[in-house]
């Protein structure tokens, strides 16, 4: 009962707000740490919980206390969420939606089935997953693979209103889970291997009412930036920021997709996400007079108003991105120190192989270091402001593959395509003020070919070759403890695959991952000491959670192989070189795990 | 450990025997119970295990050791085979085998799947079900969907040849696990629901060369029936016994279906099965001359010998069935205290309701009585051999849709059409010589209908509304024990819904059993009190088995809800009166469980 009395001091506090928006009371359940009511914990994206029935003396003890068939194969990404005695817990496609009741047995209260078009399902790239629902004031918000937004009575079930965020003929799907903020719920959208433009929309919570939508590219105008308050690098963005970088109208068609987890800092009423991609892959096409071209706003974290959708600022990791480094990764919020300065800092853990300390209030970076000693495409992160090239990569020509062009086979490039990290959310620990980050260790080769643009159909140009990172013995994965005030690796476990689930670091001073072979596992955060681990019934991906119901602290996950690591085993490739080399190094999952969706929960004895 | 040195003796003794027949390894495999070799544990079908490492004393501090994925939607009937450090573990269509390499993470070692026409899928009358593969001499022997056995190499999971048994064209489909005898390999055939006409066909385990088959309907020379030989009631079974109860040339269509589990007596030389409905289930179409009329040998037990075929003798427990009550229920082969007097006798709880004690030298019933008290067509079975009515149940006028006719709905009748108990088989502990059976509790109303033949069409002619038996609460299923010498319930633990998983009773005094809702359950032989329970996954039809691994005893169970049970979450039927009223008062499972085949395995800590 620990938890619940910690807690009531807390709620109090988080009621001082003033209006009354949907995401103080969602905050008021967040600081709550018997539920899990948002998929990242809380809107700051910590993954942390305040509760320590489970610390590092006893977590050897754990033992499962239940478990839930999802009913669906494939993918399972995200996590269920906990309020109160219900649990709510959307599947993959078909995206169905089930309310437990944890009071009695974990009976199902409700069954929500979409009717979605199955011709949906071969234009989701990395399977088709789907990355959990959210909750706000009695509803529970789905966003379905066709796009398709749901309002649903969380008692019963019923649907309340539907909007239609985009068009999956485009091959506009929707994997994304929604953000509720004040009186919004604001979703992106999926499909930068099929060239749609990413975009990010706010619907009103109690209408389905579109309110806004942000583009990722193109004019000012339809990107809601203000060339004059928006800030990139500390100053204004200026006219035009984005069709400047672009070869004619390729921005239409231009990628920037966002599928990436949400953050929010209602202080600053800012929502932080990330955008994808510049379409296609094959960065020769992309180029101007046979020059590079940033490709803006692709690859870039934004931070935007939550009323107007107008930016406050942009960043872009990656610019005329040559290796499908989707600037997608989730925005973590904290409050760190940095070169000895107290900093309101967004961190992420890029896809590029950088984790950047961003400065969050004006996007500037602070601080950008590898994460994985592997990634070799660029040195660094010129972090000189007095640089031209300040905030940009210093690349290495040999991996570029814009240099070495069309139909050459680019060796050895670290990371892979899929990133030293992918969409699994890192942890930041209250307790120790480090970053707990599930990590990919995986490089290629790329070999760009030509491809022109059709609605609806693939538009990657470009074939990969994936392995292990260069290791003895070969492994693909990391579990790390990192410092993003100083851009340090604290200590690193290794593992055979990407640790492709999402972390959770508790106040019991446990962290906890899972494998994509289905190990759920438990490591103390100070060192990194495996400290307990389960065979789930099939490889992890989803988000590891807790909740307490009567008084015990659980600690769940789905269990279910897919997404991009696991495509091979979800979509019946079992070659390698299956999805244009997408299966790759994970074909040898095969001999660890098997398709289905489940959820595991553990509680001590 | 203490496991294996029991073993060492037993395995000793069995190797007395003479030639080298297939099935003498088996049974030294079986006698080790660090193996389950067989689906049933052994030829017997005790379903019971000398391991005692779990007792009623620790079986509640079980934990959950490890868990599987098998990939598969629908019902997992059956359960996997253990030899040595592998197991081997067959699915649900499309029948994949996987064998798992206990002594290292449960690796999977080799994948076979089958590549089989999905057409079958809407031809299983009752589910896509398996009940599961066997395994003899470094063989693993599968029975597709479509019919086809496939022997694979145990070590490589390659195919050593194929036999195809039946033609899916024209609904005969394979759901039963092949049994093993001296040098052949024996499988049944499935699809009463569409007027298949029942057989058991024997081929060689090296070849895969048919040997013999023995239909369950038509002339002698086609059943495998010597009419001065075989047996009836004691006495020689005369010419054409079946062809004179048979209106006409009905038994070509005529069902007598060979689903159930299989048992086998080595020193009989004789095993032991049963057959199915008469088809339609309509009785008015089966009538003579507006008669009743056997239909012989649907709805029987035989006796047949391993060599020949040649039945040694068959009883008919259900002549002209009026409502769908199968004979396949699985042989139980034990030596027992009947009336004072020590008999070799075959055990089966038929799905008329009565549990039937035979001599399985002569076939002859020697106790036969009700294990549901509900039951309500029948008051008994004759058991005076001076009666002209000698071995044939005693019916009820008021609960006989033949003398009620052609669309009368029949009210009340109990059991349902699946019976006090279906393929879920029951357990015979050697500890309390008692038998402990999972069972049904479910009546129905049962309305004939007139139906034509048509080949692959279905041929059921009758509609059924189910609902729990006469009792308060409410339930639909019992966990029993029984005495077989004296025909009594021991005691009898009501369940909420059908209990529809295989028992496994062992010497640590414990009985287990699984649930639809999805609950895995320990309770004690002696007064059936519930010392554990967890819930799986999914709900539970599969049958629970046990092992040793690395000296430390694992039970584990299959869950994956589906089967006539759960037919209604299996295929999408959500109305009680779906599927001519197959889903019935299973309708209420939908709060409790849901699809997703997943092996669940305990250990204690």
């Amino acid at each position: 009962m620990r938890g619940k009395i910690l807690i009531a001091g807390l709620a109090l506090s988080a009621s001082l707000g003033s209006t009354a928006w949907a995401n103080e009371s969602v905050i008021k359940l967040s600081k709550d740490p018997n539920n899990w009511v948002l998929q990242n914990g809380d809107y700051a994206g910590h993954r942390y919980s305040k509760l320590d029935q489970i610390t590092t003396a006893n977590v050897g003890q754990l033992k499962v206390a239940w478990t839930f068939s999802t009913g669906v194969l494939r993918g399972h990404e995200g996590s269920p969420l906990v309020v109160g005695d219900v649990m709510y817990l959307a599947t993959p496609f078909p995206n169905v939606v089930y309310a437990l009741n944890l009071a009695d047995e974990q009976k199902i209260i409700w069954k929500y089935i979409p009717k979605q078009d199955p011709s949906v399902i071969p234009v989701m790239c990395c399977d088709t997953v789907n990355r959990g629902v959210q909750y706000a004031e009695g509803k529970i918000f789905l966003y379905q693979a066709d796009t398709t937004l749901v309002a649903l009575d969380a008692k019963t079930g019923k649907e309340l209103w539907k909007a239609v965020n985009g068009d999956p003929k485009n091959a506009e799907t929707g994997t994304v889970a929604p953000l509720v903020a004040k009186d919004k719920v604001i979703v992106g959208i999926s499909g930068g291997e099929y060239g749609v433009r990413g975009s990010l929309t706010a619907y009103d919570i109690n209408t389905g009412k579109k309110v806004w939508r942000a583009y990722s590219t193109g004019p000012d105008s339809e990107m809601l930036l203000d060339p004059e308050k928006t800030l990139s690098l500390g100053k204004p963005i200026g006219k035009d920021s984005s069709l400047k970088t672009w070869n004619g109208d390729q921005w239409k068609t231009g990628g920037g997709t966002t599928w990436g987890y949400t953050a929010y800092d209602p202080d600053l009423n800012l929502i932080y996400y990330g955008t994808g991609n510049p379409s296609t892959w094959n960065p020769v096409q992309r180029a101007k007079d046979g020059k590079p071209i940033d490709q803006k706003w692709s690859m870039t974290h934004f931070a935007r108003d939550v009323d107007t959708g107008v930016a406050k600022w942009a960043y872009q990791m990656t610019p005329f991105d040559e290796w499908d480094y989707d600037g997608v990764n989730e925005p973590i919020l904290a409050d760190i120190d940095v070169k000895g300065e107290k900093r309101k800092v967004e961190v992420h853990f890029d896809r590029n192989g950088f984790a950047y300390t961003l400065d969050r209030v004006t996007g500037e970076p602070l601080v950008a270091e590898k994460y994985d000693p592997a990634v070799n495409w660029a040195t660094k992160i010129d972090l000189d402001k007095s640089s031209p090239e300040y905030g940009r990569p210093v690349r290495v020509k040999k991996y570029s593959t814009f240099a070495n062009g069309t139909d050459f086979n680019t060796k050895g490039i670290c990371p892979a395509a899929l990133g030293s990290k992918d969409e699994q959310p890192a942890s930041y620990s209250e307790l120790t003020g480090l970053f707990y980050v599930p990590s990919n260790h995986v490089c290629m080769d790329y070999e760009p070919f030509k491809v022109s643009y059709t609605a609806g159909q693939p538009f990657v140009g470009a074939t990969l070759s994936m392995y292990p990172g260069p290791d003895k013995p070969e492994r693909m994965g990391t579990f790390l403890a990192w410092d993003a005030g100083k851009g340090k690796i604290v200590w690193s476990k290794p593992e055979q695959f990407s640790v492709w689930s999402g972390a959770l670091t508790t106040a019991g001073g446990v962290a906890f991952y899972g494998t994509l072979e289905g190990y759920f596992k438990a490591v103390d955060q100070k060192d990194g000491k495996e400290l307990f681990k389960f065979k789930t019934p099939s490889g992890i991906i989803g988000n590891v959670f807790t909740y307490v119901q009567g008084g015990k602290q659980y600690v769940g996950v789905l269990s279910g192989i897919g997404g991009w690591a696991g495509i091979g085993l979800a979509a019946g490739l079992t070659n390698p070189n299956d999805g244009l080399g997408a299966v790759g190094g994970y074909a040898g999952l095969a001999e660890y795990s098997n398709l289905g969706g489940s959820l595991t929960v553990f509680a001590l004895p």
